[in-house]
């Protein structure tokens, strides 16, 4: 047996009902049969969070962050707890942990606060007492006193924070069995991909794809967590990530390599037009939509002919409101459209290749698909098309680099 | 306004659903008037710690005491900070605290701990902020940073400890407007008690009446707590518990004086007979009866015209087949008598008047209600009789002291 530590962590659909915890138990396990040092992270129960918001709303106009953290950190107790007793009650001696208990400390705002830190003594202690660890995910206490949770992904978050305190491999277990080059309900023959560099998952996370949140991917890429991405009933191989170089196999050595497609639909995209040269409402404009929370993903800004500027920029359809006042209030001729989606390409060998954006304009062209703007980085290009193509141009881009 | 402190308590019935938390807010708004330091405890929500209990059974065929303790405090942070949420939606500046957030230190059995020590800085520092406090009830942390909770009627016990604490006014709201001679359901024009002594509610907690636990009342007498018993609407006058020696007011001086008449169901009763002059056995039995966890309630000895002894005693019927077993282990030969009640009058006057036993004994003959056995203390006499004479034994009783 290795003497070596691992984190395994469960997300709300894994451990929704009391069927489910005996499912996760099993998978416990029977990795403890590799491991024997082993430390669960879990969220909440299925909709318990939901559940617990619901009620808040009910209770208050607004949200009080502070309240809120503390209501919903009981959803993670109950789960932790739940799955501790029934690993003891099959023989296998475990200690469920509240945040607080696990030693993480936190900063920040309610309800989005950061890891600090963590005092590991606590976990290391039931470790050494042969235990399995079972940690309340999402949850942390900051120097006041204070429950706090994560946000969004939190859970993720916690497991890969205690993998890089505690120096152990980190594996995530979801719905989904690990990371493909294209989300298979659009493409249910897409491959599954067994080795990704953090910097292609981090992209992939950034540009839409949801089995990890890019910041759990940032946090393991700094302390150098290997993450392994699978399917909760553990009977499926996932996605390593990790900094490892190895390359997918192809058979053809100048084939284009692409490790995924991402898509993000909700978008609305607006042109500002009849600038001036040196426009300085543009300045205002993105002052307003940031002190508004309204978040700009792509901006393009480019000089016309006339040496005036056009600018175009992508938000989410749900601030279409917020943009259209602010627009107003500034007084700008623009172009609105909705009904967008934001299509990715990417792959880490993009860089070295030059000829994936003309192969990727190619496929355009052959399904007579219209675009509306293309922004591109070290190793992803995003178009933003109209939803009702970006299905079938998802699928002419894994047929053509072969996905 | 006064520059006084109160505690406030409210049990799962009075927070089951936002409706009657929205009641509760209002309730401590009202108090607010007139105290400016107000500290609220609180229960789960409703069915919470049974919905939770039973989760646990489907996940573990024994209870582990840790985990359930772990998993139990949940339900009383859930509430919390939905009261305290509401509040601050009112405009009145309010905290929640877990027990452990509290300062309440525990010692002793998961499940059943002892409150050993507060620490209430954290409590002071929010009142000072002019913080309404609401604290979970039922839970806190021991030696080892583990959470425990405090075993049935825990929240009433945080609540008094918290006052004693904090010299604080104790005010328990409930489902019933108070404490009443005899239980309104069984008379429902019984007398509510507005004034009675610790001494007189610890003989009715111990005997039967359900109100307030007897572990509660000891707490508030030994730190000589205000205590205050009322509906949880708040809108009629409770019980007020303390040393004070206010008697009731009678027309009649010489009128013979009780408190309370208390009935407990479900008991069972054993008569060991056939016994040797000295036996060995009836000792065998009691202690094998302990170590079974088997609460003996009653208990009479006495000796026979041959100077052979003759055993009473009461137990649970719940605990029938326990006793059965240790009975025939010992071979000992006994009759069994199911389907009994305990009903007790208690006054603290009875010490004083020799004629509350007479009384009460002509009351069994008018009513020609047999009965099992008979057991004094300084302020109570406890009979049992058959649960079905109980009802008309209690309003015999009633009639009779002019309850």
């Amino acid at each position: 047996m290795e003497d070596k530590k691992i984190v395994m962590k469960f997300g709300g659909s894994s451990v929704s009902t009391t069927e489910r915890i005996k499912d996760v138990a099993q998978l416990i396990i029977h990795r403890k049969e590799k491991y024997n040092h082993i430390i669960v992270v879990v969220s909440a129960m299925g909709d318990t969070t939901d559940n617990l918001l619901s009620l808040a709303n009910r209770l208050s106009k607004q949200p009080y962050n502070k309240e809120i953290d503390m209501l919903l950190s009981s959803g993670e107790i109950v789960s932790a707890s739940l799955l501790a007793m029934h690993l003891i009650d099959l023989g296998y001696p475990a200690q469920s942990f509240t945040g607080f208990q696990a030693g993480l400390k936190t900063r920040g705002q309610h309800r989005k606060s950061q890891i600090e830190n963590i005092n590991p003594n606590k976990i290391l202690e039931a470790l050494s007492l042969d235990k399995i660890v079972i940690v309340a995910g999402f949850q942390g206490m900051n120097a006041e006193g204070e429950i706090t949770t994560l946000g969004r992904g939190g859970s993720d978050t916690s497991a890969v924070a205690l993998a890089a305190k505690l120096n152990a491999r980190c594996e995530i277990y979801t719905d989904v069995a690990g990371i493909y080059t294209v989300d298979p309900r659009i493409r249910p023959n897409a491959k599954k991909l067994k080795q990704i560099n953090y910097e292609e998952a981090l992209e992939m996370a950034n540009l839409g794809a949801k089995v990890i949140a890019a910041r759990s991917v940032e946090l393991a890429a700094k302390y150098n967590v290997p993450l392994y991405i699978a399917l909760n009933t553990g009977n499926v191989e996932g996605t390593c990530i990790s900094n490892k170089e190895e390359k997918l196999m192809s058979e053809n050595m100048e084939e284009i390599l692409l490790t995924n497609i991402s898509k993000i639909d909700d978008v609305l995209m607006v042109n500002l037009e009849n600038l001036e040269k040196i426009d300085k409402n543009v300045i205002h404009c993105f002052v307003e939509l940031a002190d508004a929370n309204i978040n700009v993903d792509l901006l393009n800004q480019m000089l016309l002919k006339d040496h005036h500027p056009a600018v175009s920029f992508t938000a989410h359809q749900e601030d279409k409101d917020g943009i259209i006042t602010i627009l107003d209030k500034l007084e700008f001729d623009y172009l609105m459209v909705e009904n967008l989606s934001k299509v990715s390409i990417i792959g880490s060998d993009m860089r070295h290749q030059v000829g994936v954006a003309a192969e990727a304009f190619r496929v355009f062209v052959e399904e007579d698909i219209p675009y509306y703007m293309v922004s591109t980085s070290d190793i992803s290009i995003s178009y933003v098309v109209d939803t009702e193509n970006a299905k079938q141009l998802i699928n002419a881009f894994a047929d053509r680099f072969g996905l």
